[in-house]
């Protein structure tokens, strides 16, 4: 019986050797499980114009209705997508120009391609319509009601001097770090 | 030697516990293994420009070569990057507008900036090709002979009223939920 | 003893068998472990427009200050922001015409929408300059001190007849496939 203790603790096989391999194994996995992506998706919403918004909230009530935590960065012309009034009053000139050439709400959005003067954004939204697809307002609503989380970048907040009067509820507030802290954990992130 | 294995079971050294310890963790494992991502890559071609849709299709082919799985869905102004006829039959007065105002094939492709009426397009295809760098054609081709996926959305299709005959063969069909079922399982998922 | 021993054996409780399943899983742990996204962080700069340049090197020095490998990978329109100054002879005719009309270095950058001229970049210089946000030539500093790496798409450099001279100092030059060697090891990747 002793002769074998030997053996098994040279060859690493002694019940002390094994739980401590197995113990040191087990570390790994947990450190390992820490570092893979969750079952969470992010999107940037960069751009202002309707059908790429309304691409960014397809996707992110597809991915919330899939089960994935889904966040939304809204930046520059992404306000768009969060605007729901226009206040000039606080602004500096260059903020009330900047202002005034910004759609009120996402109903004003325009289209990226053909948008002539809104014509093709009325059509867009009229095409949609016949075909029972959701607007852009019915699918923020569904985002919402999903638990997607809406995020408001600050320095474009603070650069284009917009007052929380002037977007919509339940908005988050967070730089580019708090993107980033979601990102990096994502199984996918889109910028658009 | 009684007394050995009332510590190894106290300690949880008996060969049934480290056995247990092990049956565990391989389960942890295989569950892990699950969650990480394939080696496979999804791309968004929302964009209908040529130099936008030669990125997505230089990426796709790229990735198709180093052994990659490769998705491409193509949705909205992303349809001009599959069109091969235009059909006006069977469309509504809106639908017929959307399509005289978009290319016939990819052929008719604008590019994104400098475009001057198709001056800027004729312009970077005769640069390509000066440099031999394979045209859009010829990537297409190329990324279906590398098992590239082809996705038309659904919706797209839908509002826009696009029939069979006006795209490309070999194309599957799926909505947001085919796009994601791919992109969560993906290394990158581009937004184009 | 000599009838545990049996039982343990059959039941795969002996000390080698635990050991050689151990031993399994450890490699199976390890090849997981390789196939786990990396700190890092992939960026494709295809847009030549200030704004969204702006957001490219908001996110690249953001995660780089976050520990994140960062790669920035230009391509097409995104040479606007490597490009310092303008070479004309050695280039073809229309190279020539591409170079004439694309800014001679980042200060020329348009804004994709409301450019009017080149008004609305000045205005979102001067109001983010007001607002102590740092400047696209200090985030690129930035970025450089941060460890990013800069790399130059060598199809469209060598399509626009790009010498190194016209480009900063500090450039890696590589194709899709260096692009891809690096996303497809990226927790995410944006394409801007």
């Amino acid at each position: 019986m002793g002769d074998v203790s030997v053996v098994e603790r040279e060859m690493g096989l002694s019940p002390e050797a094994l739980s401590s391999r197995m113990t040191e194994l087990e570390a790994k996995v947990l450190e390992l499980e820490a570092r893979l992506p969750e079952d969470r998706v992010s999107i940037v919403v960069f751009s202002g114009e309707l059908d790429r918004v309304l691409a960014a909230f397809v996707i992110a009530t597809g991915a919330a209705a899939m089960g994935q935590q889904v966040s939304m960065f809204f930046t520059f012309w992404g306000y768009n997508a969060i605007r729901r009034a226009r206040r000039l009053s606080g602004k500096s000139l260059m903020q009330k120009m900047m202002a005034l050439m910004s759609p009120r709400s996402t109903k004003g959005m325009p289209v990226s391609k053909m948008n002539f003067f809104g014509i093709g954004a009325k059509m867009l939204r009229a095409m949609m319509k016949q075909k029972n697809v959701s607007s852009i307002e019915e699918l923020q609503q569904l985002a919402a009601e999903l638990g997607v989380k809406f995020v408001a970048c600050e320095m474009s907040r603070d650069v284009m001097g917009i007052s929380e009067q002037e977007l919509r509820e339940g908005l988050e507030s967070g730089g580019v770090a708090a993107f980033l802290a979601d990102a990096l954990k994502s199984r996918s992130t889109v910028f658009i």
